[in-house]
């Protein structure tokens, strides 16, 4: 059981031990980064273009440009990318902090739609980029892949990056975009991650129909197992805290029993080989539904912004750290040996990613639309073009699948290896700046004024003027709208299937799951208004 | 510059990757067993002995037998301590908490009694650790250990454990003590620290008088640059966040910004070779006092809370840590064969540490005591008893350190480094159940009714009684006393030096540093209570 606790950094240079300082410079450089990026993410704020991470990647870049040239070059990057940081550190606070911070209402509306895209459009996506690069790359004369290699590319990239459509999407101006395209994302990053992990264990270059119906049955047994181990795992959070904490709280152990309860969620997914994002994702989605509520009013406040600090900060992270390893010079130096195949390689694999995702949405869209009965209510073709256009990024998770593909701990000597990382490096570059850079524009050329749905608008408004704001009410801003729209539910029922599931499951949770884990209305220990509960409650 | 980003917990198994999953088990059985201390520390709040500390000490040592008795003997632990991890990871958190959340008006009153305790008392208990270890083991026929390890003996066993005393002596109940013994800690753990490096560095097995001056001249130099690092950077913040967020309010920004700085400055120290436990307290000082003001009212609620539970996770993971690695099979194997020379040592390093302690306690207080002229100002005889008492704990610093200086890379193998680590690990375990234990009641017993200042508990009850408690007030609830002692604090004037000093500074304070830095009463963007500003300045 013994291994040995090595640092993300290496060794601490400074006062403590060896006089090897160079861990120390590492650390302290990146978080003069990290800060810089913050200040003029901050600045930028009000420029239409930018965001924070593209203004980490293009840090991240610029960095390793300096070191490179400060260092004669030798080298480009303080750090070499490990997929395993990504995987452990820096993905679960961004994506429980997603679930936690997303409008419930919105998302479970959607979500047949969201689990279509998310799953059986990955696949699509998948099918179409295997066979579509495997037959470019022969009619190319690229010829150092094998199968599998094919297959772990559908997997790579047709992985949504999740993180940076949380910044160019807007959950306040386009709801409805907004939780189809990041609910996607987060199936669709789950979808990836089984696809990678199915062609790594499973022989797949001969599929037969067992292997396919295998495949599938994994796939259920996954989505279903990671869900429930979250949604378990964040109501035990509720019913320890409403059980243990009756009336007697303390905000700091709150805080740190949430933060650990949502941790555990996402290592006990990855110990027991289920998609630690989607059970991350779903704790999230319970811990604010239900935790959140049974919490004192400093908890409240602390959690909401506490979790969606340290997902800023992973998300910051992330981006200098891709832009800082993008320049790394030996993959480079193979590479810029045949620049036209590389090229070809990186145009093939964008058009593939390109062409993947609009044999996905378009026809899916189609798909969806035929169960809507309302107009308003079917995704109209300018908002399928957003949605295949904000999709079309890829970010950390194809970085670190292909990490995980083509390199053996961080090193890239093969030919090929390098070629299919540093395609991999540029893609993620092109689409997260091209992409993400256009998609704000797009949204207002295709969709001037944010018309979405104007009913969600008046919403936000009402949400908007409510006192207290971000104290008194959910960290999904579900409160307000619930008022206002239970008789419309009523006369949904009527219509729509979907939302007749949605009474029997308001019945069913404010019949028997509120009473038992608690949440907004069944706080049982403390009466009055929030102002009241922080007088008595405090700790 | 490049360095591998090799994990804390080794590879990543579950769902990326190789198939080795133990690093994921050790995390999820970390994870498991810090709930299980928060859950177990909470039921046993209303108890008079225990704490979370022990609690996780006890649960560490007992995961330790479990393991030890699973794996038929082989191994006792999940992870192997890493001085380094405490350093860059664990302390930082908890130091700058406490920095941010002391009360500040206690500490500086003390300053000066203070860093008498932790400069000079720590030189004496240096001193007569390092000679009476040394006779006493020759007497004993120990022979292993050379000048430089007794001299680090003595730099280890003299670190008082400043995280232990903040959970047996309460801020509350216990003003006096509570920012003396733990003022003295901080400054202690960077005294030991400098003259553990100062004997790694220096050839001291000859000291002269010329290197005990460049000990001295380094001594100062770190202490003031240390200082002076500290709060530049939490001025830095405290000026980047009202300039830069001047009327239009991001929390999760700020509260990114705020961590990050706070984190900045410990590395910062760090990189330069100064005290990073030093650097990170004054920065939480300055940060409590100057930035936190200039911050929206759910940053502050947010920073408030989430750097106490940060602190709170880390303490009990330093516990848990030094609990499981205590059983480490194999040094105790080496130890075995010679269990009387094992218990003679351990015998003689607490007798040292007890005497130690004793020889500055008691003559600095006598010190201290004659330049108070008031009686109620002075420490009596029973408050010198608990000081010494409560600082005899010895921690994780003196675990660090002893690794540090006894192991090559968390092995044992050398016979007398075993010796030497299990008995720090025996007198770490014995101080912090034995002393921790102890210290509330002894309390108890000598102070009946916690009389030690009967003004103090006055302002703590008026500050119990503020309205929106732990909200609009300052982290170090100094909001309420001011407002009252500053009559008294005029009175002081004419008959004490240090309010003098206090006097001049809250001049300069009030004129010069509040205005450009901004603080209570300075935030010139908000007007009205910290309701309405709430509701404006919210985001």
């Amino acid at each position: 059981m013994g291994f040995d606790w090595s640092l993300p950094f290496g060794g601490l240079g400074g006062s403590i031990g060896e006089p090897d300082a160079a861990p120390v410079h590492s650390i302290t450089l990146f978080v003069a980064l990290l800060l810089t990026c913050i200040l003029i993410g901050h600045l930028l704020e009000k420029s239409r273009w930018m965001n924070e991470s593209i203004t980490a990647l293009v840090i991240g870049v610029v960095t390793g440009i300096l070191i490179l040239v400060t260092t004669g070059g030798k080298s480009s990057r303080i750090l070499i990318f490990d997929e395993e940081i990504f995987f452990i550190y820096l993905l679960p606070p961004i994506i429980f902090n997603a679930g936690f911070q997303v409008k419930k209402k919105q998302f479970f509306r959607n979500f047949m739609t969201i689990t279509l895209f998310g799953a059986v459009g990955t696949l699509i996506s998948f099918v179409i980029i295997f066979l579509g690069s495997r037959k470019l790359f022969s009619i190319l004369g690229i010829d150092f892949l094998d199968t599998m290699d094919f297959l772990a590319l559908g997997a790579i990239f047709s992985a949504t990056d999740s993180v940076c459509t949380l910044q160019v999407l807007s959950q306040e101006d386009t709801p409805l975009l907004y939780s189809l395209v990041f609910g996607e994302g987060v199936v669709n990053d789950a979808t990836s991650v089984v696809l990678f992990n199915a062609i790594q264990r499973f022989d797949l270059s001969h599929i037969t129909s067992s292997i396919a119906l295998q495949l599938l049955g994994s796939f259920l047994y996954l989505f279903f197992t990671s869900t429930l181990l979250g949604i378990a795992i964040g109501l035990l959070s509720a019913y320890i805290i409403k059980k243990l904490y009756f009336g007697r709280h303390s905000t700091d152990r709150e805080v740190s029993l949430m933060m650990l309860m949502a941790y555990l969620s996402y290592v006990m997914a990855e110990l027991f080989d289920l998609s630690g994002i989607l059970t991350v994702f779903f704790c999230g989605i319970v811990m604010s539904h239900y935790t959140w509520h049974n919490v004192t009013e400093s908890s409240r406040v602390t959690t909401k912004h506490a979790f969606a600090a340290l997902s800023f900060i992973s998300e910051i992270f992330i981006f200098l750290y891709v832009g800082m390893d993008a320049l790394d010079i030996e993959k480079w130096r193979i590479v810029a040996k045949s620049p036209a195949t590389s090229a070809g390689v990186s145009s093939v694999m964008l058009g593939m990613v390109l062409l993947g995702r609009a044999a996905s949405v378009f026809p899916l869209s189609f798909i969806s639309n035929l169960f809507k009965k309302s107009d308003n209510d079917k995704i109209q073709f300018k908002e399928q073009i957003i949605i295949w256009w904000a999709g079309l990024i890829r970010g950390a998770v194809s970085m670190a699948l292909a990490y995980n593909q083509f390199t053996r701990a961080g090193y890239t000597q093969l030919q090929g290896n390098a070629f299919m990382i540093t395609s991999t490096i540029t893609i993620v570059l092109f689409s997260t700046v091209v992409f993400g850079l256009a998609t704000k524009p797009l949204i207002r050329w295709l969709l001037p004024g944010h018309t979405a749905r104007s009913s969600e608008l008046e919403d936000d408004a009402k949400a908007l003027s409510l006192p207290l704001l971000g104290i008194s009410q959910d960290p999904g801003a579900e409160t307000s709208t619930d008022n206002i729209q239970r008789p419309v539910s009523l006369r949904m029922l009527l219509t729509k299937p979907t939302n007749t599931v949605h009474y029997y499951w308001r019945k069913f949770d404010d019949g028997f799951m509120r009473p038992v884990f608690g949440g907004r209305g069944f706080t049982p220990f403390v009466p009055g208004s929030p102002i009241e509960r922080s007088l008595h409650g405090g700790k």
